[in-house]
């Protein structure tokens, strides 16, 4: 067969793929998928705006419409971004295939084979994926409870040649559930300034805050155009529709477009009509506070039932919003191997084994897990099993 | 402004887009546009599908799925590649975010900066979109009635290195309106494996004939796993869904399912099971069958009233299938010119201009024009305008 081109030799299957395979086999408990619990979708409103759409004579919900996105979701976009301390109008708003697309755009723009775009430690998986075709060198920084360390990720700027982008998730990060304080927010667009380099803001969380206070947007103290600020649909209103966004300074927004364009011409008109309608129609943030309690009180109990049943040694993230905390075991203990041999063939539990959510040095004795959408009988009864067996496995 | 990676020199604005901007424009006749007539979109159907899809009560067609494609879609996908002379199951099918996204997957996968793609002169603009950002070099051959000149093709071959894919739009090719003929795609397949390249068989116009008959895909005549086929949803059911397909061998396909969770996860599952449930439940041969009479009454009014109103020294390809006819003008004539300063402002016309549709050494004296969508009276008003202004111009 014809060769493949360089770039695919980093593109290949992820660990975790295998085990969210499992995630829908039945008797297996999934803390792994880390999808939004797809009770909260709005079902009967959309099923009256699709409804709508399609009843409309002139087909023009099911047409081609232009590669930026449909017009009138780009300017409801805007106002939200705008609300959220961001100013902007919809031309500085891109429509993109939920907030992968937007990963996958903004390295295609400015990383060459070989440029070095620092990480989080660790950081999202997906990120990684989207980034890999485009061959670049990473560079991660340690975080703790309260994000990125700035002062190590200075560290890395001063001493590393090539640094195209820093790329972080400040809101209830994936994989941690951290959030980056706003000292550090304001210092991590200070340093870009200072080296030159862009910051790519991922908040596809952000709006699922379920306690304390929300924190400004990277974005909203970027006074350089040098933040590319991300965000979904996927976790506020529903991922089946693929939609995201991306706020960019003109220049970028425009490039960004003209790569969107080549990759897959448009999004869904009728998806985005429907999202736009959405918007329009209802109330949003309404929606949005009505999952809250639901994502809260999950977390709650994940988190009470790992206090009474993990062993000592253990310790877990607390995050104020999003769907994920991230587990550290003792610095022996390979989850991968510890969930291949014994939490799935014992106790039918899945977790994200750490290692690949690392882009560089990978440690092996963490987990992802997320509680979003488990009911709570299964929680509990797949937290529990799960402590039993690493009680027995550190014993 | 930290600088763009080199790619994005080769992501620039299209001359079609500034003339597709102005379709929308009352008073204005677009033969620009190629897009699909939306009157013949199954709306109907659609809404039934929509509203079962979202009574269903687990929030499912919501929710995420498989990167690959609905399991059920790539399966019926499947089974219609195979009654076209293409055996294949699911697993071999990709669900594509249109037809655009297989061609940016598929040069992501084989093209390194620097390599060579040969394409048909002219050839479809989206695919040039789609390929730049990889950095090829292009290679073109010329065509006539019966498609690429494969001895042409040869003579490029034996001579050019670095050649890594053959890329070619067989059944009423955008721009032309041309098919390959049967010997050509065979001697096509031949050169591949003679040569070590790939096929890309782009064919999203393929189920739109209206005359004489079908011939096999390329894919269909492969015996070597080397040509990759590329279809969608586009003109068959509907643009706006944004569903394209591709069939190729298992490393190929598993390479480039990859790829496409690394840009953008997954096609957006609610569309992918309203196209599966549409499958299902509905006749869709019968459904395209229905819209032919309504193309070919397009294409022959619009044929013949450039006979009755063109000069002489215009010459135009007749498709039997698709939604274009390729105009040839007298070699002096620009008609991106031409079109700027006469047909828009003296008859509110628009067409595109054909020196985009070449990969190399552009030629400015042809147009392409679609007939699809363009009301009779409209339609008939247009072409006697712009033949006005030709006879003048050409006078």
């Amino acid at each position: 067969m014809t060769s493949f081109a360089r770039r695919a030799e980093r593109v290949q299957p992820s660990a975790i793929r295998e085990f969210l395979a499992l995630a829908g086999t039945p008797g297996i408990t999934s803390f792994a998928g880390g999808y939004p619990d797809a009770s909260l979708f709005p079902m009967d409103e959309l099923r009256g705006i699709y409804d709508a759409l399609l009843t409309a004579g002139d087909g023009s919900a099911l047409q081609y419409t232009a590669s930026e996105g449909l017009p009138a979701l780009r300017a409801l976009v805007a106002e939200r971004l705008t609300a959220d301390g961001m100013p902007c109008t919809a031309d500085d708003v891109l429509i993109t295939q939920g907030g992968q697309q937007g990963l996958d755009l903004v390295a295609k723009l400015f990383v060459d084979a070989g440029d070095v775009i620092v990480t989080e430690r660790p950081t999202f998986l997906g990120a990684l994926i989207a980034f890999n075709p485009c061959e670049p060198q990473y560079r991660s920084v340690p975080m703790d409870d309260g994000g990125m360390d700035v002062d190590a990720l200075e560290e890395v700027l001063r001493t590393t040649e090539r640094v195209k982008i820093v790329y972080t998730v400040p809101d209830f990060q994936n994989p941690t559930g951290r959030t980056m304080s706003l000292a550090r927010r304001r210092r991590l667009v200070e340093l870009a300034e200072e080296y030159d380099v862009v910051v790519l803001e991922d908040s596809p969380y952000r709006e699922l805050r379920y306690e304390g206070e929300r924190l400004p947007t990277i974005k909203s103290l970027d006074t350089t155009g040098r933040v590319i600020h991300l965000g979904s649909f996927s976790k506020i209103l529903a991922p089946g529709l693929r939609l995201g966004w991306a706020l960019a300074e003109p220049e970028v927004r425009e490039k960004l477009a003209l790569l969107k364009l080549a990759a897959d011409t448009q999004n869904g008109t009728l998806n985005m009509r429907a999202a736009a309608a959405y918007l329009a129609q209802f109330d949003v943030e309404a929606h949005i506070a009505g999952m809250l309690p639901t994502y809260r009180h999950q977390r709650d109990l994940m988190l009470e039932t790992m206090a009474q049943h993990f062993p000592a040694g253990i310790t877990w993230t607390r995050a104020e919003g999003g769907l994920f905390t991230w587990v550290t075991f003792p610095e022996g203990l390979d989850l991968a191997a510890f969930q291949r041999d014994v939490l799935i063939p014992r106790a039918g539990v899945i977790v994200v084994p750490g290692a690949p959510f690392f882009s560089e040095a990978p440690e092996a004795h963490h987990a992802r897990m997320s509680y979003s959408g488990v009911p709570d009988e299964r929680m509990v009864a797949g937290v529990r099993a799960m402590g039993a067996l690493l009680t027995e496995a550190l014993a």
